[in-house]
């Protein structure tokens, strides 16, 4: 076993993710145990600088060229704090694998436009600031053997959730929602993956505009709201809902300019908004899960919207028969979840071994992903 | 010896330069041999795409995201094409060394901005499409280390030109100037580079404006004019030109606005305007490179600058008792200077050896450059 950390930075801007681990083999005989974890949420004036890079009208060259290297900075920081809270010493660190922070994502290539993605976070700030060598840009690869880039965790989470008797839908709820399906004794080529579509991102922008709170915390303003019938048939009509996998969506489709639409029409009361709101993330994954429940499943939810509780509900009266659950249920920490993804694939890349998916990323073939900057 | 291919896409937006390199050794033993060049010109559209996303005011997140693949798609595509044209085989290929499209950089930080500098061109498509290694993002780790990421070549330059009894100030003339001096039987630390003001991109700004040409061929347009010493004056004013090395400059300074700003105060001739913007660089130069000026001296001047007449001989007789020589003059190849330096840079981050030379970036210590991105 050697120490790695796994660095993550969501769609939901909550802050950086890191998890230090204690890692050893590869492909399927990958061992990993979590040793500590820790998430630094971004300073104010550091996070509006992220919503300008990740913005159409407000980002520029120039600011995406500084913030590369100012979250480089902020990503080596984690990596020292929670090394630091481990008492782990940066010498013992064999390596890092950063996600990034993702400004775009371009699934489908158009006129002109080419299928893309784009994460920041230079990889050669992190590397001399904590003297280790670091692997990053792990979507770009998939991208280049026709993938979409996304999920990006399906290959971690068949090595730590596989199970021989159930299938298991693993959905984690960031600012945007993704399944990854790991059918009962299935193999790495059986397992399905996809974004379902909106996950917190606009629960969010709604409790920002009405509550000035970044989320809603425990579901509570959900809880507390009605759900309009209509106008969460006509969410449900949104064609990325509709589109069969593999499939992968971001911030353009459910961010704050969808949120802006939304307010614009609703005249109704802010808390039945952000219930709506809610049921349709929740019924946009329930719907899209269903299709893979056969006999023993359990569906088991990750990331920040594990801890909205009428979110959890909803999905549960939504989905019966299925055993809906928390990552922390079985053990697991659903906060960490993305950031050991990182520190997997960082090992596969530094052992030749690939990292991506094809069934879930549609990619044409397996590929080691990301690139090397050796300390 | 092993093949390998360097690729350079510098500020003046040429072209891409692939160089088909056969390679050995490494740190001062290294011993390389040019087997192929060529230079493959942007098509328009993707030349506007590039333009808009140099700009402050036309540049967007999406743009940068795309443009990135597009451009990897280019550099792979070069890669196919210099091979192709040597008829090796891409089975024979070690490794690329790419530079990628520099879209922005600020050698100084400011208020909320970080030093920074933004390469793009994704090595994970090269390395795809060529079925090749990729190092890639040099300029990166040398910023990491508190150097400005430029001059860039200079490790290359001392491999390759050093020399026991003669200074050498090689002198590059691409949209911006930067000169290597290297002292006679000197080391790698008595090594002194930087960049020495606009190169031929006021130039090529004003041939646009007046003429429709991209370039002033020969310096026909130059040579046919007159100085304005009133102007020339102004512009040896310039706080960079004034400013002591190490210092680093780009478009930023010299571009576009620098150019209009000109235009706005002219009301003389078209090629006048043009001569005086040639002396500017030409003394710009000399005024820069005179503190080297000792003993046997020669000036190698290269880039698309060295083919236009009139800026060498300006250059020349600004600088009486120096030897003046285009980079042909010695037998090396001017347009491949920067690509062959790449595949140099390439090959040190391989063997785990240096690539920057901190007397020339203003960088605290050697480090390796670049990430590797393996196929």
């Amino acid at each position: 076993m050697v120490y790695a950390v796994g660095l993550m930075s969501g769609t939901s801007l909550d802050g950086i993710d890191a998890a230090l681990v204690e890692i050893s083999g590869k492909n399927e005989t990958t061992a990993v145990k979590l040793v500590q974890f820790l998430t630094i949420p971004f300073n104010e004036a550091t996070l509006q600088r992220i919503r300008d890079a990740l913005s159409l009208e407000k980002s520029d060259v120039e600011k995406i060229c500084s913030l590369n290297i100012e979250l480089g900075e902020k990503f080596a920081q984690a990596v020292l704090e929670v090394c630091n809270k481990a008492e782990v010493s940066l010498d013992d660190l064999a390596f890092i694998g950063s996600h990034g922070q993702t400004v775009f994502h371009i699934p489908y290539a158009r006129d002109h436009v080419y299928a893309s993605t784009l994460q920041i976070g230079a990889p050669a700030v992190i590397c001399e600031r904590t003297k280790t060598t670091v692997v990053s840009n792990f979507r770009e690869r998939d991208m280049a053997v026709g993938g979409q880039g996304a999920p990006i965790v399906p290959y971690s989470e068949y090595v730590l959730y596989q199970k021989p008797e159930t299938t298991r839908l693993l959905q984690n709820i960031g600012g945007i929602g993704n399944v990854t399906v790991i059918p009962k004794s299935g193999t790495l080529t059986d397992m399905i993956a996809f974004d379902t579509g909106p996950g917190n991102v606009i629960i969010n922008e709604l409790c920002l505009h009405f509550f000035d709170q970044e989320y809603d915390k425990d579901g509570m303003y959900a809880s507390q709201g009605n759900v309009d019938q209509l106008l969460l048939e006509e969410l449900m009509a949104h064609p990325y809902i509709k589109k069969a996998y593999p499939k992968t969506t971001g911030r353009e489709d459910f961010g704050k300019q969808f949120t802006a639409t939304l307010l614009e029409k609703w005249s109704g009361s802010p808390k039945d908004l952000i219930a709506t709101a809610t049921m349709f993330t929740a019924k946009s994954i329930a719907e899209a899960v269903k299709p893979f429940v056969h006999g023993e499943t359990e569906l088991i939810i990750g990331g920040g919207g594990s801890y909205n509780k009428t979110l959890v509900s909803m999905i549960k009266s939504e989905l019966a028969g299925v055993n809906v659950l928390i990552q922390e249920d079985i053990g697991f920490s659903s906060d960490a979840k993305e950031a050991i993804a990182m520190a997997v694939l960082a090992n596969q890349t530094l052992e030749n071994c690939p990292g991506n998916v094809p069934s879930a990323t549609g990619a044409k073939r397996s590929v080691p992903l990301g690139s090397v900057t050796y300390y």
